[in-house]
């Protein structure tokens, strides 16, 4: 697939309906500079608009609608880009959601459904629901509308002068790093870094094909997929520079940083990739200079509740 | 005075010292796009750092250190830039000052004294303590220098490419709006923005002379000056192109908008000069490009406590 040309038509498409979103350079997150770009003040909270939008605005959506099940952050952004565009939305949750992602997807006007048990429960739910009234399913990330979304938000970073060897980006399905890779095509070196409960992409390159994991920790309604993404594992093979995991008292520890050094408040997905960085888990050499990718702030509960 | 060359100095001496903050525009905050400085990512929280690095940076300062009183931002940011430059501090806040403050505070190694009652009761501790010692104390918005160094966030801000007719912000002792009006000299509209129980500039307007004011409300610890500064006032006789007040309640408004459009988590404070766009105290003319300036984070209780 030639990428780059769906990113830029995906970059005209979403502009005017995603944020552009601010980037900054921290000198007090690490021993070195970091470049970060603040994804999570992105609507609804995450990257997620990005490629809803695109998949949205290059679909022919039925009067029915769209649905779609996710752990949180993906149904308040198909909630978000729908009920924007004008469409009908049905979103099924796991419980693990969590009060503050099921009020994003309340407040946009979308139907909501929380499904008892785990993410596969929803799911099955969604299917239902696509089967019985022939709504347009959106998958959260192995899509190439979906990734080619997510690309915009790298071909964003580079047009605002990002200065990195390495960008470090969290890894769940794996949406948001393939657009990475497929945007850079190797031109920077990207490291995916997961969660050690929560390790697709890891168990993916470790066995040579997508695998099914267990999935659990602080940030598994956000990170929890069973399995990568072919795209992006396809990708993967080609672009990736490294894959490196952080536990969960790592990730709490960024996400305590990111609070205390810059007022950043971002759930525990969106510290992971920092997480990599203080935690020793992915190591710079010498000079190498990195930026890290902050991309969920959809934190439970409510600090203002 | 001749501030353009003063804030060119000050900027130059607190490079590297003070971070360089984002800036987005936001196009859910308000019916129109609304630019903003996201200055509470500053480090300590708020634009203080700015006064407080070039003050130290431009003075002797003795061996006995810094001593300062403050409502918690101000001897949050002389307690850090006194510690990264290896000076001693002493800083002195009331009980109001609250515990995010007085934990940052903490967290720098500077000496601190918490002083029951109002603010005046540290002010005489700091003043009591600078005679005993001799130690340096750092005025929180009254002087030249500290004036030059918050100047340098509108300068950033400029050179960041901000598009506004009109910039609003919030007011307390006058530091930082004095720096505004310092360095645009009239070139873009400047509207002061206070809650309505503590309007030290708005008061002196009407008075034609800094007066006395009472204070409280929601943003107090960070707003809550007596009197407006006296630089402040001159400058804002000059180049002042409006003066607003808000509501506790409009404050509180614009503070959970901004966490809920951009997931940004501020002080009440930090939220003072959206709230009056957002409440319809300062209403734009029609096609006028409004910038809010977002200037303090440091929200009490910590959310990941």
């Amino acid at each position: 697939m030639n990428w780059k040309p769906e990113i830029d038509a995906a970059a005209a498409r979403i502009d005017g309906h995603a944020q552009v979103t601010p980037v900054m350079t921290s000198a007090t997150l690490w021993s070195q500079p970091v470049a970060l770009k603040l994804e999570q003040l992105q609507h609804t909270g995450s990257f997620k608009t990005r490629g809803a939008f695109n998949t949205l605005l290059s679909s022919e959506v039925p009067a029915a609608g769209v649905v779609a099940a996710s752990g949180g952050n993906h149904g308040a952004a198909v909630a978000y880009a729908a009920t924007r565009l004008g469409h009908k939305a049905q979103i099924f949750v796991p419980e693990i959601a969590g009060p503050a992602k099921i009020a994003l997807i309340e407040q946009t006007g979308a139907a909501l459904t929380v499904v008892p048990g785990e993410y596969a429960n929803a799911a099955e739910a969604a299917e239902a629901h696509e089967a019985e009234t022939g709504a347009m399913q959106i998958h959260p990330y192995d899509r190439p509308a979906t990734v080619a979304g997510q690309g915009t938000l790298m071909r964003e970073w580079e047009a605002q002068g990002l200065e990195a060897d390495t960008v470090l980006i969290a890894v769940g399905g794996g949406g948001l790093i393939a657009g990475a890779l497929a945007w850079l095509q190797g031109a920077r070196k990207v490291v995916g870094v997961e969660p050690e409960r929560s390790r697709a992409l890891n168990a993916a390159l470790e066995a040579g094909k997508p695998v099914d994991v267990e999935v659990a920790g602080v940030a598994a309604n956000a990170l929890g997929a069973r399995r990568i993404g072919s795209i992006c594992f396809d990708l993967a093979q080609d672009h990736l520079g490294g894959s490196v995991l952080v536990s969960d008292e790592a990730i709490t520890e960024a996400q305590h940083a990111l609070w205390r050094a810059h007022r950043l408040l971002v759930e525990p997905s969106g510290a992971c990739a920092l997480a990599a960085l203080r935690s020793g888990a992915y190591v710079p050499a010498p000079g190498e200079r990195v930026a890290v990718l902050v991309c969920g702030g959809n934190i439970a509960p409510d600090p203002l509740a």
